[in-house]
């Protein structure tokens, strides 16, 4: 791919190319067809694209209580009334936080970690948002934390990790069940989830 | 996908994911992916990849003359001195320009049809950059308009349209020829491109 080689785009499309092309899932081909596809639907999307993403640089920041994504400090989810601040709920990322608020299963507060440990990509509790989780734990009513993390290695090594950081706080940690997803079929599920939804079976 | 359920989620990102969302190959689930990508980056990728659309929306606009994306008026391509103004390479869509940029092989003007007839897709004639381009053969001084549109059905069948469109002006149509890959096996193509390149055999 020699996507820098275009001699016929000027300076303009180049950088546009290549600043595409840097977004997860677009390779240099796609970031070439996504900028064509931008420059013929300018009124469309192009412009209002470029007045997003300025809007987005503009207001959006971290919430420096929990490391969600707002445009308000804290977020909306730590400042929402009624929420229960004894209850935080631990996620990998802020789409996690996303999809459990689309769930709509939970009415704590949160705790992005914003990232897994890691070994391979070099991901050590430093670059975590540990030290904040343990002030919050320290400090406020904390009756539990709830680790919602994802079911990889990686992310039940972090829970781990984070149940040893939270142990001499007292608090009480759990973790979300495994299990046979609801709509899931046995007979294309892993033996991992089939073993562990049998060891973890339930009265009826 | 209810990308736009995220209740968590603020006007400003829902926005931004749902533009992001409309770029070739990119659907909800990764736009979402692309936005965190972004905000996590604000000033390295989200701050200059909003400049840089804002830069080319108010800058790139379509060659009146050819049909390319360029900040002059008309295109670099087009005001290039020194190339022969007697041969038009008539192509499918920018990226085809570009790509026979690259290869450095053709040194006259070009004529961007944007797009190519579909029946499917309802692109009709008159959808396409026909026009101009009897204009120029017709007022210029052009001995060859080269038809380098794909080797697919739509490609083929809008070649022959274009040819016979041309055919009252008595210019010379010429196609791209159709063979073997340079470097590629035999045993990988497909039946089509064999008989042609064999059809089409020439003196060693």
């Amino acid at each position: 791919m020699r996507v820098m080689t275009d001699r016929a785009a000027g300076p303009e499309i180049l950088r546009m190319i290549e600043l595409i092309g840097k977004l997860p899932g677009l390779g240099p081909r796609s970031a070439r067809r996504a900028a064509l596809h931008l420059l013929k639907r300018k009124d469309q999307l192009l412009v209002p694209l470029a007045d997003a993403l300025a809007e987005a640089a503009d207001k959006i920041e971290t919430c420096r209580t929990c490391g969600n994504f707002d445009t308000m400090q804290p977020c909306a989810v730590c400042q929402a009334p009624g929420r229960d601040d004894g209850l935080i709920c631990v996620v990998e990322d802020v789409p996690d936080l996303w999809a459990l608020e689309r769930a709509g299963a939970f009415r704590g507060r949160y705790h992005v970690l914003g990232g897994v440990l890691s070994a391979i990509d070099g991901i050590g509790p430093d670059e975590l948002n540990l030290a904040a989780l343990e002030t919050r734990v320290s400090e406020g009513d904390v009756r539990e934390v709830i680790l919602a993390l994802n079911a990889t290695v990686d992310g039940q090594t972090t829970a781990h990790y984070v149940a040893e950081r939270l142990e001499p706080s007292g608090v009480t940690v759990t973790r979300l069940a495994h299990g046979v997803p609801v709509g899931g079929e046995l007979d294309h599920l892993d033996d991992g989830t089939l073993s562990t939804a049998l060891r973890s079976r339930r009265g009826v």
